[in-house]
């Protein structure tokens, strides 16, 4: 109730319209050296930032997107007013307090929201990318994302945050740069992905190829493998959900009166499943969708990569999971937490009780408000 | 230990080679009238049976199949020696033991494996039915496997027995006919699909649709949607395994040294989907998918359409569920025990520890052969 109060309060002084930037780098004579062993040159990074960054630049967070997201995390696009995907927890008075703090957020390479992408065109052959876009790994989207950093003059990161993938990215700056964050707070993530995990990003690639209209990925001046592309979303979202949210959202509600006895959508879920697999297809790249997978399934900082140097540093860890998560489960964070514990990290973990599945890190505000904001008071008095 | 032993010493008298048989009911002038209010006729069902039916007929037991089984359920094909679905629980000495029982198996009408379905010969039109096959439920299916039943001239079965969909059939069989069944073992079912199951199927038909080559059903001239059946079954077997038997299976093992950086099968997790989807294309049609998976989607027999007058019957359950199964969790398993007692019905319920996921009721064969043993036994003394 505090925190409603808060934001009750805090309502003029609200984000408003945040237009996102562009950041070129990695001209062709100094391109971006990838872990596959190729490189590519130039790299835009779209970002978007809020807050002011202070005069000795130490209040800088960096926020990372899941499979899906953008550089749109808060505020309001200047086109159609659509509220960042976690306007909730960015902004004056909520967990990442733009009144005291400078928040960044880009769009990863690979992506198809303003970054270089397969949807990117090739300056070599002037036609998109497509499939000869070098595979990328989650250490080059932070490695992008670290050009940036640089390119804002900014030394040392207060804090890295984020969900999923966005949480993978942020163990991957705390293992590649672990003198350059101060505090990293992965939410809802995994060290390694699993091989149930990897066979739902298989499944997802392979519905995207079996698609006629795929071409090989040379679909660009056709227009999108829409079946393909739909079907791979559908599968996402069954991922992203509980049993128990889809129970409480749908249960076995009909959308008619009556079951149709004919191939259409009787139940409310499958309708629901169609209208988001459909509507992914309008504002995401199949491609994209391609090759973040499998920078997903390629992620893994197990063993001896994991943070070999967090003894040296002073890197601190505000570990997130959600118990109805399926897609990230409870133990793949207490792995995290039991490597980071091995290493004598600074850590601390929650396990939140919430029924929203792995979707719950962008819905449980309030619990993570309270969890990020003490984290961070604490960081920033250090 | 001593099952294996029991095993051994019976091999002589195992089985052997088992044919298919065929019966045809239901003429165009007395069509067989399903749940829809459309009609189908002629009918025929494709079955085999194993051991002996005793003089008085009360010893037969109807084993029902899930979603991609047939009627071979044990014993060996003639053509290519394949043992039967349930050969590790069907034959002499076995949990369903052919010297005392006589076993019958038949494949579930909308199937593809001898039983009139989508793929079989339209009499009016001459060419495949497709999607001008009326649509089918379990309680059509069990109605079908009833006409068989009668026709062998059995008034009472001893059991009925089943996992997943034939799970479902063996409780519709306590509901619809409580008079004519002994006893009920429904094993990893429920008595409806959750939306999460109706999720995964929706997607899994919409991956079959959503291949040019479906061609709404009208295929069978050109050959089967291989890339959408492909994909659609590769999501079936992520359902039916668990995270955990895929860690112990695949872990995160590479098919070769090295990752490829290609959009190709990186690891064994993914070739194994790869080759699992595409075997099934060969054995499987891609309507019947379909049409099962939509039979699966609508069975409903909670609040006030299970077992009614189970108070007026004898008839005895054996519930058997497992704990890492999360395709059908224990709790719905739980949920038909909890609807049996209200019903003051005989009921014994086993959660087994198992790994396998939804697999287990095909893979963890001692622990289903002592309950199954010994359940039979207790009906058959009565």
């Amino acid at each position: 109730m505090k925190i409603v109060k808060e934001r009750e309060k805090l309502k003029k002084d609200y984000l408003g319209i945040v237009h996102t930037q562009y950041f070129t780098f990695a001209e062709p004579s100094h391109p971006l050296q990838l872990k596959s062993g190729r490189s590519i040159g130039p790299v835009t990074i779209a970002y978007e930032t809020y807050g002011k960054l202070n005069a000795d630049k130490s209040n800088a967070i960096l926020v990372c997107h899941a499979l899906s997201g953008d550089a749109h995390a808060a505020g309001l696009s200047p086109d159609d007013k659509t509220p960042g995907w976690w306007d909730d927890l960015i902004g004056p008075g909520k967990a990442l307090d733009t009144r005291q703090y400078f928040v960044i957020c880009s769009n990863v390479i690979g992506g198809c929201k303003g970054s270089t992408g397969p949807s990117s065109v090739n300056p070599e052959t002037g036609k998109p990318y497509a499939l000869d876009f070098p595979m990328i790994t989650i250490a080059d989207m932070v490695e992008a994302e670290r050009y940036l950093i640089d390119h804002l003059g900014i030394e040392k990161l207060l804090c890295v945050i984020g969900g999923s993938m966005g949480g993978m990215q942020t163990l991957q700056w705390a293992s590649a740069y672990p003198d350059r964050i101060l505090a990293a707070i992965p939410i809802a993530t995994a060290l390694k992905h699993s091989p149930q995990q990897i066979a739902f990003n298989e499944v997802i690639r392979q519905s995207i190829m079996a698609d006629s209209a795929w071409r090989k990925g040379d679909y660009y001046e056709y227009g999108q493998p829409e079946k393909g592309l739909a079907v791979a979303r559908m599968i996402g979202h069954i991922t992203f959900m509980s049993d128990q949210s889809m129970e409480e959202k749908f249960s076995r509600k009909l959308k008619n009166d009556n079951l149709s006895f004919q191939f259409t959508d009787d139940f409310e879920v499958e309708g629901y499943l169609r209208y988001r697999g459909y509507n992914f297809v309008k504002r995401f790249d199949a491609n994209s969708y391609l090759y973040i997978t499998k920078a997903l399934d390629y992620f893994d900082l197990s063993g001896n990569y994991f943070i070999p140097d967090v003894k040296k540093t002073s890197v601190r860890f505000l570990v997130i999971s959600f118990k109805s998560d399926w897609l990230y489960p409870s133990y793949q964070s207490q792995d995290i937490v039991r490597a980071l514990k091995r290493k004598h990290a600074y850590t601390t973990y929650f396990d939140l009780i919430s029924t929203y599945g792995h979707d719950a890190f962008l819905i449980e505000i309030e619990d993570e408000t309270r969890l990020v904001k003490n984290f961070l008071a604490h960081i920033h008095q250090h």
